[in-house]
């Protein structure tokens, strides 16, 4: 009931709603969110959701030693503290475009790059954006893979793109099924409309999948002869913020490495996953009329990324800390993995449909479960999960609606081995796989249910 | 001529274009670009076009004692270098709402504030990009004082917006004008297109004028009563950057401070002119369902600022250096002011239709100049500034064109005393100067021989 003040009020003043832009319409909230809001809740709750790195790796001491450097030199010190260019420090640019020559093994003038080629923004995230930003407009295309990483096809919906996907393999994206699909839109006449091709290339979130060397070449061929079809060029965006979180199998040169133009590939990196996420940078190479156009961009959001945090991450690539902390995390998180594994090996059960992704590198384990089990938000496997205290990502998050059915996956679900303790990742595991089987217990029963309903 | 080798491969590799988005097309280069171009060029320049903070005034002290504070306790450090919330650091946001309530000298309550109406941004710009983004279509109207902070206007063109303009006068931005616009747009049908009144209420970039106290909630009713015609609420987005750099006059409450239910404005703050640019980092207060959209695009374009910064934000604020830095900053700030306000009388000519605004506060002297002498970059007085070695903002930049004529005023220029070392202030003045009397000059002559040769 509303009360006569109430009411009074509302006849005063009333409840006017805001008219927002057709972005902000299409913008959902992160799925993450959630997930978020579940882990605060119960702190007991063993996070396997989370895509955070390992607290305990993060670099205080080299960050005091460097911090304590830096403000201890006045005039350096006063650097740090004011404003700097757009595009980020030079100098941090210069740093880190020999880092790149370093991970590719090639020089940079073989990539048709110079440091007027690079962005720093904040977080790889930014640059993501940002692209997105400059190439699309509500119905252009741009290609995934199937699954990809949720929020960028979450920020390129609410740009309005039309996210077309491709299936994975074990050798990452599907590059065969790229072509076929670039040629149907060709013989559909809608080429012009695709604008790029997002690939995460190194132990992809979330299935930990790694593009395989044949196919970095022959992608960069696919976009170049198609480009030409479609008369501008289609790109290719190659998020490699996991790339250097490599524990074994071989170093890959990037797709962006076979580009020797730097007319068709842009690949992003971060400081996030290999260093400290609190620094909040990323930095990008890009062919230059993209990047006068991000450029211009970020001069409308920012006009330049935090430069405190820019002259941390300079410093740390030129005292070596950061070299060796990447060695650091890539035996921390390696063991952090093997457990995983082998606690997964050790409690899951063994029922038809139940498998899961043996990472090279990165954060996390894909797991794939009988078609049976539901692991959405709000599923009873999901809140099953909650109740025994154990947070995964439910994997319809990672896929986009199948073109025809408009349906997604709902079988998989994403664990991370980042931020949990190497303590917590055993029985967190044992109680996951306690949920696993008491739902396939479930299922069978109705299945046999049904079965004999069917029958009779 | 082109060599056969570079036909040949062009005829291999057409040069095919980027087909790049509408946003993108319309976004144009920040025109500061270039003035920091010429900076660069000439090192010997005295630059009064900077619109950076004092490199001597920036706290190297203050930070590095923080830092050390922060990373000598390693579970402190450990959580700066992690990723925090996508609105900012929880913490943060508690004290600059403190800090909010210091300034208006009233409860947050009493402004329908709490913590989880701010948002932490990558500078108060990206604070201003992401209201404007989640408001603005294409051809939406936004209402600005004209002139108005360029950088600003530039992302509203970027969006689509339709800026229309109300004068200004001693009082800072003219709201009788604003609402016989708003009755034009009513009477027009065009109130539904209007998004927001965009209002520098404390010393504007660049005139330096401060909306008086009585047009506050002027203001904040006309919006309110227009929101109720339109049917939809029109903001008041309140740029508050230089608000601290206060020097003499009134310390006005916001318009912010007067909407009593947060409902119809936002406030945005900065620590980079009050503390320091290299944090990057702003924050803002705004209605419950704008923070949301807010909010969920800042999910797209960074899920967070830089987290060290704002641990570092958040110590100065907690250990009273910040509010010590602020008087610093006053004290120093004022007498640049008033340097260059002495030199201004010691040697301007005395012409007709030469004058300047006395700022109370921020970072700039509004200079206007006889009609007859253009400033706008490229024109002989531009050009004779550059030769003789100081720089300043063509005030060209800051206008909007005229809605019938298309035209701008070309007879303005910013001067900033932000940057300028102390005693580099009268000797550009004195440069300034000596080019003004010199193009006054050439203006009197070209005019005598118009009026000769119109004579004859």
């Amino acid at each position: 009931m509303v009360s006569p003040t109430t009411k009074a009020m509302q006849q005063q003043d009333p409840p006017l709603q805001l008219q927002l832009s057709s972005k902000a319409r299409r913008t959902q909230e992160q799925p993450i969110s959630f997930l978020i809001h579940e882990a605060l809740r119960n702190p007991k709750l063993i996070n396997l959701a989370a895509g955070l790195v390992d607290p305990l790796t993060l670099p205080v001491a080299e960050c005091d030693a460097i911090t304590r450097r830096l403000f201890s030199d006045a005039a350096r010190g006063r650097c740090a503290l004011q404003y700097d260019a757009t595009l980020g420090l030079l100098d941090l640019r210069r740093a880190v475009l020999k880092h790149i020559e370093k991970m590719e093994g090639i020089p940079a003038s073989k990539m048709g790059l110079d440091e007027n080629c690079l962005v720093v923004s904040t977080g790889s995230q930014q640059a993501l954006f940002l692209v997105g930003e400059v190439l699309v407009d509500p119905g252009d295309i741009v290609i995934a893979a199937n699954p990809s990483y949720f929020v960028y096809t979450g920020t390129l919906s609410s740009l309005g793109a039309n996210v077309l996907t491709v299936p994975m393999d074990d050798d990452g994206m599907d590059v065969d099924a790229v072509e076929r699909l670039l040629e149907r839109l060709r013989r559909d006449g809608r080429l012009a409309k695709v604008r790029m091709v997002y690939c995460t290339s190194y132990y992809q979130n979330p299935t930990g999948l790694t593009l395989s060397a044949e196919r970095r070449p022959r992608l960069l061929e696919l976009v170049k002869r198609y480009s030409a079809h479609a008369g501008h060029r289609i790109l290719i965006l190659e998020d490699a913020a996991y790339r250097e979180l490599r524990y074994d199998g071989p170093a890959h040169r990037s797709i962006k490495s076979y580009d020797a133009e730097n007319r068709y590939t842009v690949i992003s990196h971060t400081f996030s996953k290999p260093f400290a996420p609190g620094l909040k940078l990323g930095y990008s190479a890009m062919p230059p009329d993209l990047l006068h156009a991000v450029a211009q961009q970020k001069g409308n959001h920012d006009f330049g990324s935090a430069n405190l945090t820019q002259h941390i991450a300079l410093e740390a690539l030129r005292d070596g800390s950061y070299d060796k902390h990447v060695i650091e995390l890539q035996h921390a998180y390696k063991s952090k993995r093997d457990a995983m594994l082998a606690a997964l090996r050790r409690s899951m059960p063994q029922v038809p449909g139940l498998s899961w992704m043996t990472p090279h590198g990165g954060l996390y384990v894909w797991v794939t479960l009988p078609e049976s089990i539901d692991t959405s938000r709000g599923s009873a496997m999901f809140n099953e999960c909650v109740q025994r205290g154990v947070l995964y990502v439910p994997g319809a998050y990672c896929f986009q609606p199948d073109e025809k059915t408009g349906r997604v996956a709902t079988n998989h679900l994403r664990l991370s081995f980042g931020q949990v303790a190497p303590d917590q990742i055993e029985p967190g595991i044992e109680r996951l796989a306690a949920v696993i089987k008491h739902q396939v217990a479930i299922a069978g029963r109705a299945s046999a249910g049904a079965a004999v309903a069917s029958a009779s």
